[in-house]
């Protein structure tokens, strides 16, 4: 077994959505697995400079379409949201409430699903619980479990892990101590998980 | 035979040279041609509010190893050049000059390779006579032809042209009119020729 993929997301990130409709599988294919790990981007903005891309309109205005372009690449569902940008900080706990419940990947993908393809929105508790109890979880308990001091402090802890280690964008990848940004990087992280960049 | 492909560098970018390496190869294998287009990203940036990458510490010092990393997957040489930033505009007239006397790409590779692999200086007027003469070029008309308007025009109409189609960063590829922004796009950009993205 490979050194597992820490795969650091937000999801008000559009390349990290993509990203997760794929990482899964790549990490299959490459006989590894993945840690999901949430975290707030815009502290990693804050503590980094960077900005939102999209706050520089010609990049917005390519980056939409290119999005576009990968989701169908990818053969998934891909519709820009009217609700946009995203507060995630709700999504990104309920990520990790349901990930304690046992369903963080599947949470995820959901909730990515949801506001990337289908007009949800991750900022009203009513929408997190109807995700979760599609799934089989207990939507009113991942709501209130949103509140807890048990997860709102591993998206702390996610945040100043992802800051520490350099990120400054999402998504971000790690692979023991090599860091790899953007959906855009798994072929090259392909390429390094076969030894062939040595 | 495809549409061709307009192929928006700076000398001054580090995924230009990249991409650079491997946009002919890439054309012939999709059945197509590149139009190469030397433009000014400085003035791209001006123009659009974006910025250099490296300006942002914790990108800069991401991007050089993920640099480090394309140049292994790609087999082609890369040292982080010493006198960094490039000011290109005389590498960049260079090219073109190398172009209207038949040679364009020949001299575009080699001297980005100079810049980005062997430490070479491409704001020294030697430096840049050197690499047209080693092309079987005359080095000083070269030179003296990037003083002349039939060079310096070409130069800042591609400049105009790519900021009026939407360029903000380096590489850009076109397609017809679909734009492609980065070396990390050519899956994509293969995948849109093959039409597996309509």
């Amino acid at each position: 077994m490979s050194t597992p993929i820490d795969f650091f997301f937000d999801p008000a990130s559009t390349y990290s959505y993509l990203a997760a409709t794929q990482i899964e599988a790549f990490a299959k294919e490459h006989g590894t697995t993945v840690q999901w790990k949430p975290f707030l981007l815009g502290k990693a903005f804050e503590a980094t400079g960077n900005k939102m891309p999209a706050l520089i309109p010609a990049k917005g205005k390519y980056l939409f379409k290119d999005a576009t372009l990968w989701a169908k690449l990818y053969k998934v569902p891909f519709a820009f949201p009217k609700n946009f940008p995203l507060n995630s900080v709700l999504a990104s706990r309920a990520i990790i409430a349901a990930d304690q419940a046992g369903q963080g990947v599947p949470f995820a993908l959901a909730a990515l699903t949801s506001y990337w393809a289908e007009g949800g929105d991750l900022t009203q508790p009513d929408a997190i619980a109807a995700i979760a109890s599609k799934l089989g979880l207990d939507g009113a308990a991942i709501v209130a479990a949103t509140g807890e001091a048990t997860v709102k402090d591993v998206l702390r802890a996610n945040t100043e892990d992802a800051i520490a280690r350099g990120v400054f964008g999402a998504p971000t990848f790690f692979i023991g101590k090599q860091m790899f940004w953007g959906n855009d990087r798994l072929p090259l992280m392909s390429a390094f998980i076969k030894g062939e960049l040595a």
